[in-house]
């Protein structure tokens, strides 16, 4: 029996407030038992946030135990997007997972999946629901889904993300509600459910025009006779932690202002709060939210999958009207500042499920100006966001490809170099293509900021090298493309193929992509 | 003077029925004038379909003769999609177009590019509109837009496409009208312009929720003090021609009805019209096509780019009940038979500016069934639709990219060889990527119909050899895919990248892919 069941009658009559549903209070040993091999079970988590506290330490406890006796046991698994790395580890550590989708981003289970262990599905996070809806990955046979409470009248207060939790909820056989007493109950009303998506043709125009519209309900629904087990917990999200921006990062965000002002000067942006913005997980976009601080634009909107730190800021001072994201992934300071300031941030922030936060319909229109990250570009603008040497997974497209497909302007943010310069961002073929170069259209590195719009596939290649390489890779890269541009029948995207991966052949050969 | 002008008197009075128009009316090399170096001139056609037909010519004629001069003359040169081969071809001749965008299909055009003679910008014909009123273009000098008839009040019948006409309209500083008597005055009502589009932050939900709404108006509007020229025309469009069936088209076709069967049997797809079909252009889309009038299927619907002859067959048979595109790309049989009984298909047609045919918040809400051609595709799903050896342009990637990335179910389809066999459709690795293995779902060649929904790189490698791969081929791909995932830290996409492209460096070493 694990230490949540532990928790006082008191404090789960208030977290449980359906007489129903506390009749199914539970540990997780006992409500995991309803796992069987070859199960699809489809947990909460987005970025960290909101994934099930006791579910993966006690199935990988089943399992261990179910193969000690000479059984077998493991499932497909799929979330919102990355889940906590414990989870991830826990149930990786013990080969529980045959397959995983849509998203991970955690060494144990990374491994696994070069090695061939696990099978993984990287795809769009705005497909992930549709998907599932279709059919494509069988039946759902268990939803584990975290909530902050189950209401009298047995609604459930979602927990710090939403992702695909509504249609978890939906499609599972089975249901195991994790109310974890952590998460403050003032969250609240933060949350904005849309039930009125449906599979074709029964579909309807999603009617929202502005990142701070409402257009569903607070609540998430559950049939309660699929409901097995009601297990309480309560642990902490774990931190998603940003580092202090370092120089090359600010430079990045210098470009990317400096960019915006250029595109309201010459009309293409509305001067008045720009438009949406969309920035990826980590410290180059930490730092692009944390250089639009020093202004000068405010009345700043955000639609996004996740809320970091520098977006709380940002809503403190002003700087940004509204943030609506999918997902609170914050380090323990801003999760700190998030409750301390709760009222502040549940009137400007709104959590949506992923099929909302990242819907091509809504992405077109609100007119999102896309920020992500990248392992490496090509010089013709072609973007490698998830394969390293074209092989091994890194992590995985999650909604990049969301954003950028579809929306208004879409950028691309990296360093120049990684490995302490031994690898080069800019290349001459990207092994592996995420983002085509008909979708990829600003590239910026701390050297500057390619405008690759409007122009053709031989305009954009000198631009990228000279705005974007490390001075150290642009003789190089130059000589790739003079060489490739004279031969015979060049073409409209001239390259030299027996040389084109030659970048990434030298680093497997010598440890750099340098000569 | 050319012979259009020389039309009678009455039949200009039939078609342009405005009195300020009538006093516009002149021939094309008088229009033509108005076109100065460095223009960027936007003129209709999509598929041929509506190309105006003085208008390049003329411009040739005024190249020449400004050169011959002394002069310089070049223009940049935005269309619908493809144009009539023709008025391409003659201004590519002449060196006329210094940058073209979005589509081209002709081999004088393609010789060019290829060449670096002509700057390409192959771009999503879903945002070429957004695109071009974002500035990313520059001012569009002068609008050249082919209609039927001009109106007692000034409004514009389309003629055969819609294309990007509306936006041409309202962007151009300066507009030449081409009125076509040789388009049927019957066309009238077969069209739906929708000018509820904007820039953001101001776009609003597109309410059209099935391939038959009508949601805007019949006519093109023109302010009357931009129209510098109106040049009377009777050329018929050029033909748009198909091969009968062969074997091959014929064996993919029966593939796909095979795999409707199947989805709607596992309940994937409503029995009741499956949910709208989307084809791109030529034989394969032909027979396919061709395939449904066999049945079983009824009641189906397409929304798509083009109309070719075998969507006016199964509207007439009673197949389709409707079909909504931008564009009439006939044989002259087609032609006839669309003429003929313009009562039928004006009631079962519906054509729609390329923005709407072609938009992400409609192919998602619909859930199109993406059926697009492609040179090659990888053993993970990669598909390349463009550029042949990675260098060189065919054609473009066109709305192939708008209705995969946004629908339903996409699939690629292609006879498995080329060239006699020495070119295998399906390679170890594609040199250049205009659909991402997270967007490509199906694949079809004659051999057979790999389904990759659901299915991590690994799975999908051997499942596309073998179901899709020419035999002749199979042994070195399932060869490769041994090698490459038997290699230490093969990843979760196996690949040798020194021998990745060897496919392609075979072929222009020893003119094929065998070995």
């Amino acid at each position: 029996m694990t230490n949540t069941v532990h928790q006082g009658a008191a404090a789960i009559a208030t977290r449980v407030r359906h007489p129903h549903f506390q009749g199914l209070v539970t540990d997780a040993a006992t409500a995991v038992a309803r796992i069987q091999d070859g199960d699809t079970v489809a947990i909460s988590g987005f970025a960290s946030a909101g994934t099930p506290k006791a579910f993966a330490p006690a199935l990988a406890e089943r399992i261990r135990r179910v193969r000690a006796g000479g059984g077998k046991l493991s499932v497909n698994l799929l979330t919102g997007a990355s889940v906590a790395g414990e989870a991830e580890s826990t149930l990786a550590e013990v080969d529980g997972v045959a397959l995983r989708m849509p998203y991970q981003s955690e060494p144990t289970a990374r491994g696994k999946i070069n090695d061939g262990r696990m099978d993984y599905v990287d795809i769009h996070l705005s497909h992930v629901a549709q998907q599932v809806w279709e059919g494509y990955y069988g039946d759902v046979d268990v939803a584990v889904v975290e909530v902050a409470a189950i209401t009298e009248d047995g609604k459930l207060v979602p927990s710090m993300s939403v992702g695909n939790n509504k249609t978890w909820l939906e499609v599972a056989d089975k249901v195991i509600l994790e109310v974890n007493s952590w998460v403050p109950l003032d969250v609240e009303g933060m949350h904005d459910v849309y039930y009125g998506t449906a599979l074709p043709p029964a579909r309807k125009p999603i009617m929202l025009t502005r990142p701070a519209d409402r257009i569903g309900q607070q609540y998430l629904e559950v049939d309660p006779a699929k409901v097995v087990a009601v297990v309480p917990t309560d642990e902490q999200d774990s931190e998603t932690s940003v580092a202090a921006p370092d120089a090359i990062s600010q430079a990045i965000a210098g470009h990317v202002v400096e960019f915006f002002r250029h595109e309201v000067e010459l009309g293409r942006l509305p001067a008045a709060g720009l438009l949406p913005l969309q920035a990826g997980i980590g410290n180059v976009a930490n730092a692009v939210l944390g250089g639009l601080a020093e202004g000068p634009f405010t009345g700043l909107t955000c639609y996004s999958e996740v809320i970091q730190d520098s977006m709380l800021d940002l809503i403190r001072q002003g700087t940004v009207a509204h943030a609506s994201a999918t997902s609170l992934a914050l380090s323990r300071t801003g999760l700190a500042e998030l409750v301390d300031n709760i009222d502040l941030y549940r009137e400007h922030v709104t959590l949506r499920p992923q099929e909302i936060s990242n819907h091509p319909e809504i992405v077109r229109r609100l007119g999102i100006i896309g920020m992500n990250g990248m392992l490496e570009a090509d010089i013709y603008g072609n973007v490698n966001s998830t394969h390293v040497g074209g092989t091994r997974i890194m992590n995985g497209i999650g909604g990049s490809g969301d954003f950028t497909r579809n929306g208004y302007v879409s950028m691309f943010l990296s360093p120049s170099t990684a490995r302490n310069g031994a690898v080069s961002a800019i290349v001459p073929m990207v092994p592996h293509v995420d983002h085509t170069e008909h979708d990829v259209q600003v590239i910026v590195t701390e050297h500057g900021l390619a405008d690759l719009r409007g122009l053709s596939p031989r305009k954009r290649a000198p631009l990228i090298v000279d705005r974007c390489a490390d001075p150290a890779f642009r003789p190089m890269l130059h000589d790739y493309l003079d060489r490739a541009t004279a031969r015979p029948g060049a073409g409209n995207t001239p390259h030299i193929l027996e040389e084109a991966l030659s970048f990434h052949t030298r680093l497997a050969a010598t440890g750099s992509m340098l000569e």
